[in-house]
């Protein structure tokens, strides 16, 4: 069973758009068993369609093509299966009625020809209906491979992958069970763990795949799996998650698919009835929306003060004008007292402040670039940690709120 | 001259990862001229990954990898490029002495063998050298094509782009002159516009192409041109926009930068000398980390309030407890004095406040899910917006930011 997803449009290529639609294409298709092998991206040009079809024909059983259906010139995906299927468009009556409904609606938009010209389909086409645009979606079975076309507008597609796709592929082809797991570890380089592994690896069943994640101080583990018999599959699953744990103890701090970090913090706070505030400057309110990017998060978190600039930190925070002349702005001291100074101005039970020259050139400061303090005050103590992650910004950033929300998470962890 | 990216990683087909290094890439080669044809993701499979460089052979004049150089054992470009080119892989004395010296910093993480093993390139690749990480890029120039090889991690295989093979492949290639604008539209649907623009497009010269974005309620029309002379492809780029808002009239309303919008807003501020604040309620900290993301804006970016807790509404930016109990926190006017209190507070220009509901329940307020306020508070004026994003707390996020950062670069934007 092999798929294919096709996405179509110049504005991938030029990066003016990221590609989220071959994502969510591919974590659907992986829900009911089948596995993407390939994802291509092209742009509106009908010879370079026809060749990626071509390509497609008997190499893939499915193939899932995103875009060139709308009523402008530059879209031309039903032509270019005209071509290569040797077929031609017929007006469908159908379609015709769901645009005129569609317009129905837009008093300032009325329907022109152009809407109208998208009532036709390749004659060979099936419908598949979009209940939100007037875009409708094809498919062609030919030879080996059903051809399925989308529109590349994200909610159209989505809905149209749900309500008609995943259903009827499900049925059509026989599909094998996947099953994945990801563990995120803390702490140690992704080799560091490997050679931890190595006999895990070796003696890995030859139906279970591993693989390593590393993203900003984070090393993500994914195990993933290929059967017949979920239970069976679900319990070889689960004794290898122990093996892991067993192997690596305290570097596991939490399970990908089940909550990110954010969210085990925000329960551990709201369950022990605490609240948080943040001092960020390096971080430049990162750690805040990352907190506050999950509902709920408003139970425990009360804010945070960006104090990017040297004057707020005395200002706001309250830190001493004589620390930041002996100390400079990224030191422990100064760190220490924007975490206390946040907690006290908030009136919080937890606190973390971040401070450090991100780069690439030094800030108010001169201690090394990349050289990094974060602050947590807990109900009952402050601790300063110092870091040196280097000269990348962005790198800097993220490796800095990544490593305060796991500081906060260790110690929330801690017993009693 | 044509341009092949392949990024490599099961976490892309398995949906687990947007893939965000080829639009980093595209966009960079689009600036030096290179248009990128095509776009593959595959897994980390050998014959997966040979069969795509054989492809790619002859067929395409640059090939950018990314991907599958890690230490660990699902890591496998190296050995896919020895077997593809008939090649073994020899030890790189400088490349060791590299991953020893980012070793040294890490004392909880000491070097080991499988470290070491990233010491080794294929004997005809040369070295791309990784200042941030152990993973060494590499590349071969084989008959008709150059293949470059970069590692997945985003932060890495950028500054790698940047310093090392931008220059290199604009000396090597010769490349056109491309520029793009896009007009954002907002109000009419595509089929109309396109309606208008029938003589436009028809008459557009050969060098010239046009394409439709249409994306929740907004269509953007983008203008690329191709040529050699740079000031008249500008020249007549100028002309063709002219023609657009001589036809399209109001329903233009900006046009997209090429630069993220940030760092624009962070040259005029940077420019005019003048300075900004963010109260953050709904958004969290996000405005103030998209704009501090880019090196250089603590020259304008004084910092933010993150006053998710009503109570530091009005403790810390004054919001008056009168006008909350009156009209909600969401509100034009707690927006209004959320965006006076911090410019106040912290002694800016310029300042904007976010406050709304972005659900999935409803916060300290009754107004409905996804109503949302921005208040724009410029040097002589204050001006509030009110929104409705609907339901989706990621996109009501989102949406706010961006449409904050659209507001304050389009004051900055007015003439004087």
């Amino acid at each position: 069973m092999k798929a294919l997803i096709i996405t179509i449009g110049d504005e991938i290529l030029i990066g003016q758009i990221i590609d989220t639609n071959s994502t969510f294409i591919s974590k659907e298709l992986l829900k009911i068993g089948i596995e993407v092998s390939k994802i291509i991206s092209i742009g509106d040009t009908k010879n370079e369609i026809i060749s990626n079809l071509k390509y497609a024909q008997n190499n893939y059983d499915i193939v899932i093509i995103t875009g060139g259906l709308g009523p402008t010139n530059d879209d031309i995906t039903k032509e270019a299966f005209c071509e290569f299927f040797d077929d031609k468009l017929v007006h469908n009556p159908s379609i015709l009625k769901h645009i005129e409904k569609i317009f129905e609606k837009f008093v300032d938009n009325p329907i022109n020809d152009l809407n109208k010209s998208q009532a036709y389909l390749p004659s060979k086409a099936k419908l598949i209906p979009n209940r939100f645009g007037t875009a409708a979606g094809m498919k062609i079975q030919n030879q080996n491979t059903l051809f399925i076309s989308l529109p590349g507008v994200p909610f159209e597609m989505k809905s149209m992958m749900r309500e008609f796709l995943l259903p009827e592929i499900k049925k059509q082809f026989k599909c094998p069970i996947l099953i994945h797991r990801t563990l995120i570890t803390y702490g140690k380089g992704e080799s560091f763990i490997a050679k931890k592994l190595i006999n895990f690896e070796i003696s890995l069943p030859s139906n279970f795949k591993f693989a390593y994640l590393p993203n900003y101080g984070r090393v993500r583990l994914r195990l993933s799996a290929k059967g017949s018999n979920k239970n069976l599959l679900e319990k070889e699953m689960d004794k290898l998650i122990n093996e892991l744990h067993r192997i690596l103890g305290k570097l596991i701090v939490g399970y990908e698919t089940l909550n990110p970090i954010e969210i085990e913090i925000g329960k551990k706070l709201t369950n022990l009835n605490l609240t948080l505030s943040v001092a960020e400057s390096l971080t430049g309110g990162l750690i805040s929306s990352r907190i506050t990017s999950f509902p709920g998060s408003s139970k425990f978190f009360k804010g945070s003060v960006v104090a990017y600039n040297t004057s707020l930190k005395q200002n706001l925070l309250g830190v001493s004008k004589e620390d930041i002349q002996k100390y400079s702005v990224v030191s422990p001291e100064v760190s220490k007292a924007m975490s206390l100074g946040v907690k006290k101005l908030l009136n919080t039970d937890y606190s973390i402040s971040t401070t450090g020259n991100a780069g690439p050139s030094k800030g108010d400061s001169n201690q090394a670039l990349g050289k990094i303090f974060i602050s947590l005050a807990t109900p009952t103590d402050v601790n300063t940690y110092e870091y040196n992650f280097g000269t990348n910004r962005e790198r800097n950033i993220n490796k800095t709120v990544n490593k305060s929300l796991e500081l906060l998470f260790k110690d929330l962890s801690k017993p009693n």
